[in-house]
């Protein structure tokens, strides 16, 4: 493998309830992050950016309410 | 579990109606923003600049209509 | 409802027409921005900002594709 | 009807070929832009903008790629 | 038909192979670009501006990939 | 073949897990960027511009997100 964080925690898209779906949008988000900046230190940096700037936090919803709808999909949504 | 935040309310993304999906599509774009940003303080001092701000604005859009497509296609569109 | 505004005309994604169902994608990407800025006056001062500035314009276009995809979707596509 | 604009022409998403299709994209892409906008004269001036600028030109072709999706589902992909 | 440039080469969405599936989204992302700004001088000084920028790659990188997510449902994944 | 670079490792869209999907979007996503900007030694001059600014990082996580959706539904989601 090229990538040695592991992007998909479990490896897999199935997840019990429409929560833990949510719960894993926002890891995979994070993680795809942590695969393009590897520096810890910078990473820490960066968070404040991201918590504290109202385009910045939009993003993040942009980002997961994407991973979302492919998990919701994998899931058969749940119903 | 991870995340303190409850991001999806009632766990499910299943409504009796169009309006509540609405209604849930922007719950769930917000909680995203108080799982990135925990401090209400801080998210207070930002709601303005959402809501006085035509670029926030239709970026508050985009992400409620990407949310809202995953919630319709899980009630079938309501049809 | 904890929203006062009705973010769905007609409570529903079913349109005669796919003019019909495009004007509801107008209406619905409207529909947000008046939850989040319920001020009236204040959309009334930004309502120029959306319609002379090209890069708003293609945001406008953005968000209501998104909804349409939706809204056709619901419609099998008026097929 | 409270938009004078005609947003969809032929008030359908079918076409024979995908080439037709696309034209149908771009189309229903600057007409949201004139319902939006339905000044003639603040329209010509905003042209040369998207089309001098490069991420405008991008943007363009983002809502032009979310239309196209759209349609070419309609059509069942054409195949 | 309203435009000269054709914006799908072979005027089919199929391909033998996710490889030109790739090519054809890559194609068709800069067609737009092409029928929104006919001048080949001004593409030509655009030019630059896309490939020397990290926000314009990415947003090359974004239709991009909206364009493939179509072409590839349209080959049923080539699977 | 008029692009140099291959753009999908294996031609193929199918892999055996969801972590190595997810390591096909991330490759998917910079092999756009390596055909938009051919020239390696300006595509390592950008590398800290991606990894350095929360935006882009977030604009990588989008694009990768979308990427995926696609890679995700061509395999049916490893259910």
């Amino acid at each position: 493998m090229s990538e040695a964080v592991q992007m998909i925690p479990g490896n897999s898209l199935i997840t019990k309830t429409p929560e833990e779906g949510r719960q894993l949008a926002v890891k995979m988000a994070r993680l795809v992050i942590k695969v393009t900046q590897p520096d810890a230190e910078v990473r820490e940096k960066l968070r404040p950016v991201y918590a504290e700037d109202a385009a910045m936090l939009l993003a993040v919803g942009q980002v997961v309410a994407t991973e979302f709808a492919t998990i919701a999909a994998a899931n058969n949504y749940w119903r």
